[in-house]
């Protein structure tokens, strides 16, 4: 397996491209993404848990249901979301996709981002999805993963090439996502793209297997959005026998799957809004897999230890905080903890108290971009990463008047 | 009843005090309490959940496990949490208070809040003792609340006057509370003080009963701390026949209590870290109370909506994706919400979906420095109010350089 250029477009006969069509006041901001498989391809998606779901969740739903799709389109600057007509518009969205591409309304991914309860203005995307599908390259992965973003600063977008059979495939997708994310389910948006044959049934498999592991343990601030998706498409351009069951092939596409997602896990954490550091949290020697996964999340998640990295400041006294009240089944008097990054590692609590260490080493190590809290139980074999961010004055100035 | 001055001082025959032992550096903030009964009192509390417990907690839990205590001590400055020797650290401030007041170490109520993970250093607390006991005094009780002040920027103190049998008698609290707060069994240091003569058992009774309804109510960022606890000493010296089972009297100290510890939850709240603005919110017509407590909450904890109401943004769409994670069984689209404040009250949410509403008269709403988050579910006759705060710079900067 390796890293490859093209995001979404990076596997054989996607297209992809975005535009501003007007939903947004900012004109140099595109607005209007869409995917498209020259051929209609195998479907999967997981969805937020939030009961408050936007439209198109729904219209996404019954349209997979049969496991196919041709193509994504998706808008940000609105989540049509908690509004009065919002699932004819998703309806509409689609349509007006399917129009411009010649295929079924019921083969396109519909999904919404941004601003919850304002009516979807349907005119800039009947206005602008002609345009769109015209500008549709194997080389617009990055318009599509700008047409998506919302308050992100960064582009989204990963590929890899991995062999299924002897044949090589490849697997890329984009995301966006930087506020209102925390572990449930999907939590943000995220399209992938395939060209490995695989059923419908093996594919929805191995995402919502994978996502437990990725983007359910990737939290910015707590809040469980009420748009999110994964979806997957896979059209079997590349050639490889159908996967359609358990063993190598299927093997390799998860592990290119992890790769992708978890990489787009990574980009989205720091890529938190207003985040200046990327957290990962690594727990070992959990007594159960749950264990670990509570413990990483609680810590990633804890706004006083998110503070405190931002400050550069090694209060692991915030870590033995969390993971006390993370409902993890441990021995709180057998943890260690440390702190990591390229500039080295140092060691600050062992079996669940404080040991001396410089504060002027420790402050080195906080300062990089990218810092990994280590933690192990001493309670058993399993273990657990998750990624956050710290807590900055920007989130709170970007969530302070964010609809203006 | 009726609210009057004193605090923890207005119940007859106790006396507080508090002074500058050194375990903080700046000379002018008092770092040691004291709370001390001229008699044996009965006494209970409730503890933190979390599975990381400061020392004291231990101790104190011992301490009263007969349901009587005549004193209590705490510092502030160290949390006396995760080190070596906590535990006889915090037995060696029993005795020191103890010796100084000619009581049993084993009547002593000892708390400690500040930076986790340091040694406790005994030297000041042994230096401090005999002088804060010898300025003891009936008037003494914001000396008291200044001593367990951390980040607080303002004294917790309040009390009430009630009857029992036609007997007045008196009932009063401090607080300390900022940061590290989050719902879940007691959720700061309170000390409770009332002259009432009531078992142990009614008392304990009375109490765990009472904090979840109001200090299991307060979020200020979602941390439980380590080292929480509310305690309570009733001493008697009001003179009434003591209450030792359910009715009137009972009614009434309950209400008293409740009167005390619903007004320190406000103060805490609004007192938040960086704090500018006090959320109180209101959810009615829950299917049951976990419902409306589960809704209220969620609201309350939501970075995102704590940012807005900063912004003094009315952005509903955050206070409908918290009620649609927050566990509560609902039907989302029957929920309302409005806003409202010392300026008016707007509705900006009916059914699940948005309302026209003015964005100006809403700013005007919204910048008042209380404001309430009012939530229809129409799914029941359950209610619940939570207390939480906006989310500000401020919090970011006191917690991003917390320990220096």
């Amino acid at each position: 397996m390796e890293h490859i250029q093209g995001g979404v477009c990076a596997a054989k006969g996607f297209m992809a491209g975005g535009v501003h069509c007007g939903i947004r006041k900012n004109k140099s901001k595109r607005d209007l993404a869409m995917i498209f498989s020259a051929v209609p391809a195998s479907a999967a998606a997981v969805y937020t848990t939030n009961l408050v779901k936007g439209a198109p969740i729904y219209v996404t739903q019954r349209n997979i249901a049969n496991g196919v799709a041709q193509m994504a389109i998706c808008n940000s600057g609105n989540a049509n979301t908690c509004n009065a007509d919002g699932e004819a518009a998703a309806l509409q969205m689609c349509r007006l996709a399917a129009e411009a591409a010649h295929v079924k309304p019921e083969d396109v991914i519909v999904a919404s981002t941004g601003v919850i309860g304002q009516p979807l203005p349907i005119e800039p995307i009947a206005n602008g999805v002609a345009p769109l599908f015209a500008s549709l390259s194997d080389h617009g992965s990055a318009e599509a993963a700008e047409g998506i973003m919302t308050t992100d600063t960064r582009l989204k977008e990963v590929a890899v090439a991995f062999t299924a059979s002897g044949i090589t495939c490849r697997l890329g997708g984009i995301a966006k996502g930087s506020g209102m994310i925390h572990p449930n389910l999907a939590t943000m948006l995220v399209f992938l793209t395939c060209d490995a044959a695989i059923s419908p049934a093996m594919l929805q498999k191995a995402l919502a297997e994978n996502v437990k592991d990725t983007f359910n343990m990737v939290s910015v601030d707590g809040d469980t959005s009420t748009n999110d998706m994964v979806s997957i498409m896979a059209n079997g351009m590349a050639g490889n026998p159908t996967i359609d069951g358990e063993g190598a092939d299927y093997n390799a596409f998860c592990e290119a799957l992890n790769e992708v997602t978890t990489t787009l896990c990574r980009m989205i954490a720091k890529d938190g809004e207003g985040a200046s550091r990327l957290i990962t949290c690594r727990v070992e020697g959990g007594k159960t897999v749950k264990d670990a996964k509570l413990a990483a999340k609680a810590v990633c998640c804890s706004s006083l230890l998110k503070a405190a990295i931002f400050g550069a400041d090694a209060n692991w006294g915030r870590v033995l905080c969390a993971l006390g009240y993370s409902g993890a089944d441990m021995d709180v008097h057998k943890v260690d903890v440390s702190f990591r990054s390229a500039m080295g590692i140092i060691s600050v609590c062992e079996m669940g108290a404080g040991v001396p260490f410089s504060e002027e080493d420790a402050k080195t190590i906080l300062l990089e971009d990218e810092i990994e809290v280590l933690i192990t139980l001493r309670d058993g074999d399993a273990c657990a990463t998750a990624w956050g961010c710290d807590l900055t004055y920007d989130y709170v100035k970007i969530n302070g008047d964010y609809r203006t």
